[in-house]
């Protein structure tokens, strides 16, 4: 499925971060620039190459454990803001129209059919809604796979040239799955994973945090892979963001992480494939208490404290103006020789 | 000198505020976008209007301090630095020309001339430099008034419209005037104070905390007003900020925050006129240990952790696209009621 990846472009490494030294700078003064800069240079290439595209990816899809009473929304909203979404009414479809991001929606397993048709819209559901993990495994593992696949083939298919991706997703009950998926890998406190998600209450938290300690008991998915956790206890959405950062590692494009859930996504991925690191740029820090726990297992940071908790991707996407500005930094700032040249007296 | 002042428009930003909690997505979800538009409407009103101008202005100056040894780089690099921002070869003028921002440079104290002419440049040098505070106070307090004074002058000449403005510095040693004024202002722990600047040693960092320690208990600053503060142990890019901060209260516009300096710039007009926080945008958290207390003191946070330890101004300068994308969400994310009359079945 996946074939052979290699990581970062060591020497394109080397050569960007040397050419940053000699720009007329403290070293390292332009801190996440530089860095993203680097990490440009060792997927695409040194010199750094302006983007070609940009590219957004929101996996659609529903959540059968939300029957359990563990999320602030009612399930028909899944489609019905996707649509929102695909129209350029959702909060991201509007920032990527301000920002000249091409935007892209997959049904890969909302419960509800999108009635009419999009351009931008990806008909791939596997499955109407995942099953209530509480009640039984939300999926088979060969329809994880169907989802992870497809995340690989969209990153394929939209990835001519220099292209930079993001993602997001749009599915009630997603942050209850994320939580399941880190719990069964960490292992860690719940308190330190399970948050509010859109707004739960108080009881509503407590319940959300019962019912992952006992599906992951019930099914011991602290000791299986990374994909039979997201077939137990998964959604499609994060499934099919797998398979985005799997993608990202085989053909060698970046990936902007937005949130809790997306960076559930690159974690499990990672898990999968540990070069996914060389190919991932966190940017959100999520409110959901889970992040940190994610970012450290990743050995990452995370720049934006937006405070946003909203999905969909729309932390990630405020960072593509960064990226254009790291790019122009690393070919366009002068040495101290050259400056001096140009205006000593 | 100020005139009269008057906060935020409270009913703009009541009506903001039951605009955004409208939209269909959870409440506050959007984070800091949301305040963003609520600001923008308590200052430029409501319906929020698009930004029509995006004004950068780099205030320049020389701190006598400096040849106490306490700066790691050499004096000459205030006038070199600021001409290669002028030709848009530093690293402010490559941001500001991607993200489509005025650019404008203010020699209010070099000690230096810039010998050729930029149409963007402002000569208004109060003083070929500050006095070395360590020995004597820095300027006069009609100096640092007129400093002020010229960055006031500098809003109303460009602040025609929704313009919203950010601030830079250039100034070898200004990390060291900041921290002094922030010491008389708050006299805190230096350690929690003072930080390296551009890249200080270990025995640079004692000799810096001694000299301002021991220069703000010869003149007492401790117990003098702001502009008093500012003349003995200030710098002149730093009052010619506080002059910009008093500019934005008094014409009513944003101006950004960028780290530690311009935020020390912020406090001080903050502690001579408090209104001044309702026109203020923390933007960037600089690695300086002081900025947090900054920060504290404004009772405000900063969204950014971009680990630059440049000035410039470029911390700030990248919040530019997220005021637009904050705006676009305010005026056209849609209802609930909307949402599902547009895509009921």
């Amino acid at each position: 499925m996946l074939g052979e990846i290699t990581g970062l472009d060591q020497s394109a490494v080397t050569e960007a971060q040397n050419e940053l030294n000699r720009k007329m700078k403290p070293q390292g003064s332009l801190g996440v620039l530089e860095k993203i800069a680097i990490q440009m240079a060792g997927i695409y290439g040194f010199p750094v190459k302006k983007v070609e595209k940009r590219c957004h990816i929101v996996a659609s899809a529903d959540n059968g454990v939300i029957e359990e009473g563990i999320s602030s929304c009612p399930i028909e909203y899944t489609r019905i803001v996707s649509e929102a979404m695909l129209n350029r009414i959702a909060a991201i479809g509007l920032l990527t129209k301000k920002l000249g991001i091409d935007f892209n929606l997959v049904d890969i397993g909302i419960a509800d059919d999108i009635p009419r048709d999009y351009p931008n819209l990806y008909r791939k559901n596997v499955k109407k809604g995942t099953n209530n993990f509480y009640k039984e495994p939300a999926m088979t593992r060969e329809e994880c796979l169907q989802a992870i696949q497809t995340g690989m083939d969209l990153i394929k298919e939209k990835g001519e040239g220099i292209a930079v991706f993001s993602n997001g997703e749009m599915g009630i009950g997603n942050t209850s799955t994320s939580s399941a998926i880190l719990y069964s890998f960490t292992k860690e406190s719940i308190d330190k994973i399970v948050g509010r998600g859109g707004g739960l209450s108080d009881s509503g938290l407590i319940k959300k945090k019962k019912i992952i300690i006992e599906s992951c008991e019930k099914y011991n998915t602290f000791e299986m892979d990374p994909v039979d956790v997201l077939a137990h206890v998964g959604g499609l959405d994060i499934a099919c963001m797998v398979g985005m950062y799997l993608g990202c590692a085989k053909y060698r494009k970046l990936m902007l992480v937005d949130g809790f859930i997306s960076a559930v996504g690159a974690l499990t991925a990672y898990k999968i494939e540990p070069l996914v690191k060389d190919f991932i740029l966190p940017t959100h820090m999520s409110e959901e208490p889970g992040m940190k726990l994610v970012l450290d297992e990743l050995g990452k940071n995370a720049f934006l404290n937006m405070e946003m908790r909203l999905g969909e991707g729309t932390g990630a996407v405020l960072t593509y103006p960064m990226i254009d500005c790291a790019i122009d930094i690393i070919n366009g700032m002068k040495t101290p020789t050259k400056v001096y040249e140009l205006f000593s007296k």
